[in-house]
């Protein structure tokens, strides 16, 4: 198994053989991911970060990953590069960028752009997002906590999946369940408004492959269905008005009552962040903050790592980390 | 004496035992601050950069800090984080924000909320100003290049220091007259326009733990005064509006014949910068730049070895800098 | 020869030997602008990297160049600093930035801009463009490739170059020929508009000099002249309106078909990116993509190394380059 020299631009471009090489490679990554160990395999490599639409996450977890394999970082933040401004091709752009370093994240408001940009880049392309479309990453790390708060990769198969909230505009959710079909009777079970639904075409491809899939507007049911519960944010910004996302806000909020009278018990509990914390939003209240299965920062730790993963496979250095391994001195991180 | 995994918010968090500790490592630092040694001791950790106010040089100033540990920075620019602006909680971008990172620096326009952000955050946090709040880091390099400009430590009890300007707005003065008031028989002598007068609440703080503070609005009477003047720029942003913001500037311009004619002989001329340059503003004039008791260059150079002794205790990390030092080879800094 | 502290401020502080010194330290570091070889040599400096204008592609390829030779890289981006906003003069932001730093790299709207702040800086500066005013590394990054596409730098005397586009607001054309304008008997041919031609100062003393200047607009006359063909995009941000811009937009389209049918054989095309890909400007045609006498991407995959030859040189660390080098070992860069 291989991802040397691959763009990972979409879930296409992960097979069950590939997903669980990363969750592997992640799981042995965590402890350089958390500054527990250090290791120096990407020392002198550049990642450029390449963010035309503003996600200060998903920049700096990406540029953090790549600073914890030992590599050097350049960001561009904002909303356009002035050298697009001037009339430049995304095909020159990735000609040019791809001169001056050995891989690319690339985040892009319009469906599509990313794969455009990959076809001319000399070096590999990481999509963290392009428009409504895909969020390959995003799926794998989510994936990735799935196995560990699960126990195991096995649980993957016949797991009971609960989303709920935005699952017609939620890439998260699209790029997650797309990663999920790749395993064996994954039953899935949709909480939204008839028409925040997942779509129509995801939700076929899903039962030809042989999983289940129900829909529903109860959160009850949908409590009561899920090993784990991946619950959404309104995704507005994708909206026509403010007014019409607004409709929305807060129709699905769980909070600690909630969770106890109707989640299946032991139901693991994520969230792709940010949470809307505004008053009648809290799609996860803040009284389940101090719940053993509240996992949503436990997964976005997990980001770190899996995107290491990804750094180390596509540069085909993931046999090399542990050669210049050795523990780091400065104060660990402390649990709250 | 230790201030592994300590948060530096306020001047609350700085005893006299704590300020004498950093003051003595920031000075074993200076030759690593200039480029002349280096080390790596911090290779390998991350530092989250995170600027909600716009900050140019304290931003580079403590991220070249990292850099000159050996450690990577991660910066934000700009005034809101997306994540933010989508709803999220300070208290969730911390517990984020601190599973990608070894230590934190963050400056914010609200009162208090970087206290708010560090009860959640995993790592260190250091406050680079919230609002009108306060600003401890560079009450810090201020009270180091005091102790650097007069020879030692034990000039600081005693000292005659006063200080002109806005010191009801500048939050550079309030931290440092907090700071000073560690120390014994502090004479302070602040000059400024009545309304724009240090606050009443840290008068009598400062009158209450023994110092001696004095009110003018007669320059002269200041300059003769102080073992150190220390000079501010009206805070603009902070007033109601720029007219009457406009009304104080250049108030207590000082050029070079004010200087000699009522300076006491020796005084040390120091501010925490930007000056402000514009016709009519000049609080301390360009006259002086050739005078060698204007020490606001070398004040601002110390801010790099203060910060980083602040990131080498709070990850604790101070003795071992040495392990990975060696001499620079690249060409040094010339002096003007 | 010891470019040892100096500024590269412009096209003046380059003499002939000095231009063949960086071309020739710049192919000795090609292996290393690539990411095949990796150095440490400015392992714990760091390049103050200030755009006060935007320029994403010219702050990336500094800061990468300043990253493969093992120094870190804080980057200032957007229009202004906090600081100059709130009245800091120019030289004030140089001696403060030049304490945090051990080599600045500056991009200004202004003329003169840049040297100014060269003055107070206490370590040296790169001019990446003042305005309408200089580029010089965008001029020796042309001349690098011109010398690697002919074959040697004796290719330059008697070289035969033709120039296109606007050629008034141009400041990549401007610094470029003065730059060649070091060499012998250069022939140049200016393609312009007669309103874009090539300014008469530079003409004259081109002339002066002992080289030839002839003008035209017509494209052919220019393409069967040149061995190195170096076409230019519009500064339509240069102009007094976008109407008066758009006049001149793809007035010397070139494509496949009249390159073959005017140019020189072999000749060369060159072009400062970006290129504009807007229906109507085309300076160069996206259907010469393929022709192996379009340099354009490995014209800007020099920049990389002579960059770094220009770093290497004014931090005089370039005999030691080789110490701290080793093969790297992630995938290399795939060629298109």
């Amino acid at each position: 198994m291989t991802l040397r020299g691959a763009h990972i631009l979409s879930t296409d471009d992960l097979s069950r053989e590939r997903i669980e090489y990363l969750i592997q490679l992640a799981e042995q990554l965590v402890p350089y991911s958390q500054g527990i160990r250090i290791t120096r395999v990407l020392e002198g490599a550049i990642l450029a970060n390449l963010f035309f639409e503003p996600s200060t996450r998903s920049r700096i977890s990406f540029g953090a990953a790549f600073n914890r394999l030992g590599g050097a970082v350049r960001d561009t933040v904002g909303i356009g590069m002035s050298s697009i401004a001037k009339g430049e091709s995304l095909r020159d752009t990735a000609r040019v960028i791809s001169g001056y370093a050995d891989v690319i994240v690339m985040r892009h408001p319009e469906v599509g752009s990313v794969k455009a940009f990959a076809e001319t880049s000399r070096v590999p392309v990481l999509n963290s997002g392009d428009g409504a479309g895909e969020h390959p990453t995003q799926a794998l790390l989510d994936v990735f906590t799935m196995v560990r708060e699960l126990g195991s990769v096995t649980a993957l198969d016949g797991l009971r999946l609960t989303v709920i909230g935005d699952l017609k505009y939620g890439r998260a959710v699209h790029s997650l369940v797309r990663l999920l079909a790749r395993f064996d009777r994954v039953h899935l079970m949709c909480v939204a408004d008839p028409e925040l639904q997942l779509p129509p075409a995801i939700c076929s491809a899903l039962r030809q492959a042989g999983h289940k899939v129900d829909q529903t507007s109860d959160v009850r049911a949908g409590l009561a269905h899920g090993d784990v519960v991946y619950a959404t944010r309104v995704q507005e910004e994708r909206f026509a008005s403010p007014a019409e996302a607004k409709r929305h806000r807060g129709r699905f909020s769980i909070d600690r009552s909630l969770y106890e009278a109707s989640a299946k018990p032991g139901a693991v509990l994520m969230h792709p962040l940010p949470r809307d914390a505004r008053e009648g939003a809290q799609e996860l209240s803040t009284d389940l903050d101090g719940l053993e299965q509240l996992a949503i920062f436990r997964q976005t730790d997990n980001g770190i790592s899996m995107r290491m993963a990804l750094f180390a496979a596509v540069l085909g250095v993931e046999d090399r980390v542990e050669e210049t391994a050795r523990e780091s001195t400065w104060v660990a991180r402390r649990e709250l």
